[in-house]
């Protein structure tokens, strides 16, 4: 681990250390409580049918036998639910997306993947909730189906939504298709730019295309869900989000917010997959039909085949540029697969795409595509690594063409602090240039390739998210504190909150404890997700504290009956600046310890939502050995240098830079659904669809840029969460490149692949 | 029921009307979760190795067959628990407490009652658990004991404890007692008094004893502790106060406050004896030595022997009085069981005794005494009913020997509002006489009495307390509404709290919930107990709802871009009053829904140390019928009126009436611990410990008094549970006395008893 830490951290005693992760020890001895460990008394186990087709109307669906099954408590189908479009002119903005939500959780009159709930079942064992879905007898009128994004744009492709008309292209068209969304962004003018041949001294483009992937989180889906005889529901659920889970369950279901608690589970993991709800719904209306708690959990095989993978897709890239390396235009096209329902990661994409880089003439468009695939959801930085592996690319084979060093090309084009993005923001605070000149000074970047190998660098830009967050901190008589948010822990916040109150308050770190809240308990917290928590969840924590500070000075002056102007509070303690007081301390345990005395206990609950983010940025090099004879990519070094303002628990920041890399490194080499000729998924296990595990992968080393600390947030944090998943797909598609000496523009860079391009002619 | 509701209610909209308590049907279905429901992987069963002796010390605990067996992953014996005479050190005041709590849940070097813990046990199953038991080796040296508590308080008893000296003599005793502690409160000149013929007109005086009475909850003490791998512990337990379960458990094992988090079970009863522990940091040792949750339940029987009963005892009463009525002196003396421990119910006793009577001259003295029987712990209104008991039989002789009417008499001495109590408390806003008037003045008190029939009537007086309480109150984004408070709900506080954020709100009920949050989630909460929950969790409610409509209001002036000086709430909606501005109203569903553009999720949260309750007055009267050849006394007609400031829910107020009288009346006529020789209980089950059951009660009418609503608090609320369990005692015996013209003055008034009286000559 190298730190580049030019940030003063001597006024900083918590901040930056490096303390036990307070949940670690439960979660590496198989002692937390995931989605499916709760048991309640006389709980049910639900399961869902799904369909076997990649497309069907569904003509109709007869339950009477799985009813008349002894143990058989509940059966719901999309019947048992509202209909949505009412609920839609309710909601106005986010209709659709509710609605497909709806009928993504059970369909309601068409299945459009293998793996599309149409029922689902509670009972008094697995076994008897597996014997009910197979006598569940489903009339399916089977449809053409369609898998790939290009084949679903031609005109003649099967059309999953009767009801779908192209957003974003004027005059509205009469017909409906596949391409839920045209998109558009764009600066100056790129067709001129090309067209000029003083900016365009230099022309490179290419088709870049990615396999869609699965957020591959270790935890399967689980719920229990369990409708109370008084019209209030609980739901235990593994999530990055239970308050979201809670909207939408209240939308889906008509229940009101404050008769819906859901609490938080530990999480294995969710990446974005885990900010909407499948099972959830089905739990709820399950257990409200028979009253019992309903448990459901899902195989790894539904898993990959009925939750979201993240979009795949096709991006044609054209940039100019001067010869002396100036970048003056870029198009970029982009088509990308939504899954089922409308709402791929493009926008995002279209964003993302150049906001790296100060082009003068953008052109972005995009297309939102749906096929007979499982809906996309949110996968780390969504859409971000899909276009950056095309740019990046397109910008490696820019430099090959003028002949210079990868990174001072883009040294020379990089955004700055004051730079503008094409979506609009203005830059501020961002050690963008920093990070990469730390890859180039780093000895990886100047050490010797041995034979077969090759290496790549690439950048990432992710927005970071603020939204919107609430803690509250409360002092124990015995002067400990507790630090309550409502953001479910993934990558370690309980312990980064806790020091940051702990920094705030002014006490050990081990005496500040943090835990996550109900979505009753706490106030509104949006998603663990975007890389915000630290961000938001903490300026909530930290003001939080800083409300309890108040409050204990307030204390201390009732107690010495000074006035509270004259008292500070520093080290942990209250101080009395009067002269003709005494100058003794009082310490938070002994206010604490008199809290009764002087007014109550002392605590502060905030809720905010946050503003002043700062993007992240990161640039990653590695270096890959490809084995001639089979095609099979090793990476054998590599190295992450992120902008991360400041680090609040630096080995957090390097396992998300790590855990990032990683699962790019997967999108990159192996990752894919494998379809057959049906639309049926062929790998849905661990086993063929291949995540790199610990042995495939050389130590990650990471580079944390701390020289700009975020100005807008207490302690100078920037998300880092995602950015490190943005540059690997190109760094390896570079690295492979160079290795081969032949240009790999489609994912995965699977052996087969590499193979056939080195016996190819190139 | 009949209400005498003279307050305004006009303007109130949910206060005082009678909503469906919200857990009430899981309740009555079975599906709320109690203290032991709850079930975690792995989870272990706990059981308590309990003394067969009365008074023995230990010689030896041998535990190595019990570890040999299968099964068995935790022992834990007295050793495994710090020394709290150190820990004493540091917490003094309560130290000696803390102590006896410590040596109560697991024997140190003696037992001193049959059922005192020796050691527990966690294993796979109950049965291997029992197994254990069955072989761990305590080798007693048996001591002779003592029950009854004037046989304690001899000079050649058997002392429990060598270090204990009685407390509140001067100068100290040099010799160890039985005699924890004696008090004594005085006014005036009592012994002068009762010198001066003038004012002793009328002399009467009699011994009145009580047994010691079981608070006899439904659900048997349960809980589940799970000690994590990384020094966190989690707690789910059935209690009336997870807070000082917390605090107790922290101290009894040095765990910090901030790593032990106590979630409250629903909870089956506890009226003051689930405020302590008993098996919560056993389980939690069990569970931190083998690494595994841990469940532990009582058995019945279990809860009889070895959770707190409530003092029984003797109290010797004289009364002075002038043939006009008016009292002029009082002495009471007491001598009340504690049980193994000090700590009985005689200095509440000793205040309660007198304070609902002005008398010029008091001389009350008390005394605290162990024996070998179980640790008295608090039973509703601790103490009052034993005093009371005694000083109501003894007016009922005094208007007898005076040929008043008892109603009158007490009318003509009751305290007032303005009274000072012999204990120093100034009483504001009460409406006793009301409350007595009411009596006099309803038809019950009129009606002809059958043969065999005796009417008696009594009063009851109860501090009633404040101390400290939390509650959040948070708007979710539909505009419903929750509250968060750390009070269990015992007698319906989650309707009565949801109420008050209701109508402060000026939400429907329906759209407020209201939960119980754990220790770490909200800020620290007292017990629900000393009928405060109301009052002083009310108050905290009101206030977090005051802030939450301040939030409103600013962003009302947000969105109108007007001051927010001009915005007022009312009608759960914001109104601008500024003269340029639209007059329409932005209700609250309106502005929450836009919240996170006007800065974030709304709530607020609030802790305070709550003042200025007001004592609760009652007055009972009974008719009660005695079956000349058996002696078996069957109460007939029962009418309880109260002085309850405003109810805030009705029912609720009247089902505390109620349920308060239905314990008074089996303590007076039926319940009592049988001991056999060796000191060993002889009826520790429902079926012989003879609690009244619905069967065996008339309808007990209600008076609700609201003519003097409280002014401390926002809606005029009084506590009112624990006053109606003090008149019931005393109202049982006068009824039961005049019914057979012979004074009763021992309870339980049990058919053989009251057919020896029968047959006696007096």
């Amino acid at each position: 681990m190298n730190d580049q830490t030019k940030v003063d951290r001597s006024a900083l005693k918590v901040v930056g250390t490096r303390p036990i992760r307070p949940d670690g020890a439960d979660k590496v001895m198989g002692r937390a409580n995931f989605g499916a460990d709760l048991r309640l008394p006389g709980m049910l186990e639900g399961r869902v049918k799904r369909s076997p087709h990649a497309h069907a109307r569904i003509l109709g669906i007869d339950t009477t036998k799985a009813r008349a099954l002894p143990g058989v408590k509940a059966i719901v189908t999309a019947a048992d639910f509202p209909d949505l479009e009412a609920v839609a002119a309710e909601i106005g903005e986010g209709a659709a997306t509710l609605r497909d939500i709806g009928r993504n959780i059970l369909a309601r009159d068409k299945v459009l993947y293998v793996g599309h709930p149409v029922a689902a079942v509670a009972a008094t064992s697995i076994e008897i909730a597996a014997q009910a879905l197979a006598v569940i007898e489903v009339n399916y009128e089977v449809l053409p189906h369609v898998i790939d994004v290009e084949a679903a744009m031609a005109p003649d492709a099967p059309v999953l939504h009767a009801d779908m008309f192209t957003k974003g292209v004027k005059p509205t068209p009469i017909k409906a298709s596949n391409i839920a969304q045209k998109i558009g962004l764009s600066r100056g003018d790129a067709a001129a730019a090309f067209a000029d041949p003083t900016l365009a001294e230099v022309v490179v483009q290419g088709r870049y295309v990615t396999a869609p992937v699965h957020q591959g989180y270790l935890e399967p889906n689980a719920c229990v869900a369990s409708a109370g005889s008084d019209g209030q529901y609980t739901l235990w659920v593994s999530t990055q989000g239970h308050f979201v889970v809670r909207t939408l369950c209240s939308r889906l279901l008509h229940i009101p917010l404050s008769d819906l608690r859901v609490i938080a589970a530990e999480i294995g993991g969710g990446f974005g997959a885990k900010t909407t709800v499948y099972l959830e719904p089905l739990a709820l209306a399950l257990s409200r039909q028979c009253g019992r708690p309903v448990r459901m959990v899902m195989s790894r095989a539904e898993v990959f085949e009925s939750t979201g993978p993240t979009s795949g897709g096709v991006t044609e890239v054209k940039l100019a540029a001067k010869r002396d390396g100036t970048i003056t235009a870029a198009e970029v096209l982009m088509k990308y697969q939504a899954g089922a329902f409308a709402g791929s990661s493009v926008n995002n994409a279209g964003m993302c795409a150049l906001a790296s880089y100060d082009v003068a003439n953008i052109a972005i468009t995009g297309y939102d595509v749906v096929s007979n695939r499982p809906k996309c959801a949110a996968y780390r930085a969504p859409g971000s690594p899909l276009s950056a592996f095309a740019i990046e690319s397109a910008i490696d084979e820019l430099a090959l063409e003028l002949g210079m060093d990868p990174i001072d090309l883009r040294l020379k084009n990089i955004v700055r602090s004051g730079s503008q993005t094409v979506y609009g923001a203005t830059l501020r605070d961002i050690a963008f240039a920093e990070t990469l000149e730390a890859i180039k000074s780093h000895p990886h970047w100047r050490a010797p390739l041995p034979a077969n190998t090759g290496r790549g660098v690439a950048l990432g830009f992710w927005f970071n998210g603020g939204y919107e967050s609430s803690a509250a901190v409360h002092i124990a008589e015995d002067g400990t504190a507790t630090v309550v948010t409502g953001s479910p822990d993934i990558g370690g916040s309980r312990a980064s909150m806790a020091m940051m109150a702990a920094e705030t308050i002014g006490l050990p770190y081990e005496r500040v404890r943090a835990i996550v809240a109900d979505t009753q308990a706490i106030g509104y917290t949006f998603v663990t997700g975007g890389s915000r928590v630290t961000f938001a969840t903490g300026m909530a924590v930290v003001q939080a504290s800083q409300k309890v500070i108040e409050d204990l000075k307030r204390r201390a002056a009732l107690t010495w009956a000074c006035d509270i102007s004259k008292v500070e509070w520093r080290d942990g303690a209250a101080h009395c600046t009067e002269s003709a007081k005494p100058q003794q301390a009082l310490g938070l345990k002994a206010i604490a310890g008199k809290a009764a005395q002087t007014g109550g206990p002392i605590g502060a609950e905030v809720s905010l939502n946050a503003q002043g983010q700062s993007p992240g940025f990161a640039v990653h090099v590695c270096d890959i050995e490809v084995d001639p004879e089979t095609g099979r990519s090793t990476v054998v070094r590599y190295t992450a240098a992120q902008d991360v303002g400041r680090a609040i628990h630096p080995s957090y920041v390097e396992g998300q830079m790590q855990g990032g890399a990683a699962q790019g490194i997967g999108w990159a080499l192996n990752e894919a659904y494998l379809y057959d000729a049906r639309g049926a998924m062929l790998n849905p296990g661990f086993l063929d669809y291949r995540m790199p595990v610990a042995s495939d992968l050389p130590m990650i080393d990471t580079i944390m840029i701390e020289v700009a600390p975020n100005p807008r947030h207490p302690y100078g944090a920037k998300g880092v969460g995602e950015a490190p998943i943005v540059p690997p797909l190109a760094a390896c598609a570079n690295a492979v490149s160079h290795a081969i000496n032949r240009r790999m523009r489609e994912l995965p860079l699977a052996p087969p692949s590499v193979l056939a391009a080195l016996q190819s002619d190139q």
